[in-house]
């Protein structure tokens, strides 16, 4: 049983992230799930950037099994584990210390939502999952901190289809999508979106939050039966 | 009936755009109008950068109609085309999100004019369009966008040709100019203007703005009958 | 007679400008000058640096008279032979128009001493000349621009080769050396010296200027007869 | 007896701060140490880094006298040997004078611990050692600025293996490690730090520093017997 697309999948969308300007050596990962045999493909953890190959990614089950690979996966696989078993139709999820969005989850602040950029990808302030209490960071750390994303969703009732990013209280943020191309996308969104609701802030600590009309606009415009964004 | 020249401008300023840092992933697009013909050439929706080839450019006529092209033209056109058709001597449209003129926009604050390089451009705030009602964001909203544009010049008193820039609230900028390349001139300064006035005033909360004198003399250094800047 | 040394040290100067991210476009000059032929070499106006060659460079004297050179000059000529004339021991001088440098000359405030790499170049905060008055601007602007800065620094008792930096109120900073190649050292200092400051403050509102035994020992570690930095 | 190898490794790790965007011109410095012969290579004083070839580094003992090179070694070659001396673990050192880190410095502040990008690498705050009294600065100042870094670990009970980086007041940052590509690497991770610090800041005024458990598990999954992290 062959793997070498999602291995692929998972090493181009890794290599976007020093591009982008994302992640500052290793403090990052990328990982691409295929639903129908149940895996996905993962970044090893710690090797720089400049020498990963598609041969290096790891492969797991939804339960952080170890399918194939002879290198030790992320340290945050079990993360992305908890999300893909949770979240059945996600297809990619990216964990990045991106300067502004860490900022922000550092602060234990949502980031509200200031403008159409914004809206052009959902319609509601980025959440910060509080940071979780001593008995589960001493537990299993990375696996809770899936499930501290997930009870974020829902005790907000959001909705992870309607909106792919989050932050991590204290720690940084996490994005997803259909596949790993896409949350790559969403990670240097969210980073962009962060930058400037700072600026926002600094230039008018008074700013309001985008009224509902254009939020829904900006949004319908590239999501939805009615969307007339790209080709 | 060929229309090659302006696909070749509007394709020239678009990939400018990268080049400048002022956009992320396709979070802009250049028209470029040929006055003789009626028509401006606009980039397609959603196309990245690096994708894109002159004969890629839409081609449509000041009331938005496409002339020639097989790719849908990008979501903001019905903008250019109510600029292109109320002001009649532009010859090039650029709108981006650059993160700085983005984050005064979202602020729904005018840019001061604090310094000489603001007035090597134009001798006023730069203003912020205020976001429109809600029927109009639920109408034509493009085609609206163009018009709140129009009416905050004309509630000012302000002049299309002496003032080549505009932020639309909550959303972003647009410039223009006599050509694409001009107006992509304009957008890079607009940031530079949106970065040094929030600095500015991150040194000095209660900064001045610049005397009239020296409004004065800049822009007469650069434009007018006693201009004397460049060959 | 030949002026190929100073072109060619004025063209190599201004061509790092852009290499050291100090400006945009054409916001910015420098100038070279030959102490013993009474000139000096500037850049053209207006002219794009991917366009500029040595042969470009006009020929002044230091009444700013043009002895050789087909282009109009820097708008900002006056200036440097201004300079050139009044302070008889510099033989470079650039102007800028560097985003930090350029805020602070905004703020009309002088920026403020605050860390060792500021006093490794001098032990003063850097000065912002103030704005002139209506009649100095609607005179002989950019010669009056030359008196504002020799002003500035007769009135505080500063000593210009000691001190190579200031802000022009409003405007924007002019560093000179003893050859162009220094002077556009002293602008990428400067900037970098302006960015810090402003940080400095960020951090805390209350910082204090440093010490005096450390500006003096930093100082005096780069100059004078007991340094011993460099080879 | 030769020293190519340390020379080989200083060269290597000076190269990689303008990589990393950690200097401008000359304004850093790296040794690389030899424990079993009991000297350090060092970057010659003011040498730019496009100049830098392995064969100039200058070789010294830990009492900084000359033992091998023509050139002059960096004028904080006392602030080198005195850690090498004191601190008998560490293999390699760095000093540069990065934006924010510098900025910090110059605040006389101590960057908090807000997040886990921080905690990945240490549990507390990242000290700043006040400035010396001018009876110091005087002296013998770049040993003194050594004694310095270790009276303020040795005040604050601080363990220089665990906490391989510091901020000298009104000045800039200095980091360690078992070699010199460790200690840049530090001085990357600091530079990280101190910008998402301040960001931290200016998002939450009010931000509290990282819980007790976070610090621990973080800095845990990197170091020590347990640690996950990397292969």
């Amino acid at each position: 049983m062959s793997y070498d697309h999602i291995k692929q999948e998972a090493f181009e969308a890794n290599m976007q992230l020093p591009r982008l300007g994302l992640v500052l050596f290793t403090f990052g990962n990328v990982s691409a799930a295929d639903r129908s045999k149940g895996v996905f493909a993962i970044k090893p953890s710690g090797v720089p950037y400049e020498e990963l190959t598609p041969d290096k990614m790891v492969i797991l089950d939804f339960g952080a099994n170890i399918v194939e690979g002879s290198l030790r996966p992320s340290s945050d696989t079990k993360t992305h584990a908890v999300l893909y078993k949770q979240w059945e139709e996600i297809g990619g999820i990216v964990h990045t210390h991106s300067t502004y969005a860490t900022s922000w989850a550092q602060s234990l602040k949502d980031i509200p939502i200031y403008g159409t950029t914004h809206a052009d990808y959902n319609t509601v302030d980025i959440p910060c999952a509080p940071p979780m209490d001593d008995k589960m960071i001493k537990g299993d750390y990375e696996y809770e901190t899936g499930f501290q994303i997930i009870n974020c969703f829902k005790e907000r009732g959001l909705n992870y289809k309607e909106l792919e990013m989050v932050l991590v209280g204290s720690h940084a943020p996490f994005t997803w999508g259909k596949n790993a191309a896409k949350a790559v996308h969403n990670s240097a969104v969210l980073e962009f979106i962060a930058q400037t609701a700072l600026y926002t802030e600094m230039i008018n600590p008074g700013a309001a939050r985008l009224k509902e009309a254009i939020r829904k606009k900006h949004f319908e415009r590239k999501h939805g039966p009615d969307s007339y964004y790209g080709q």
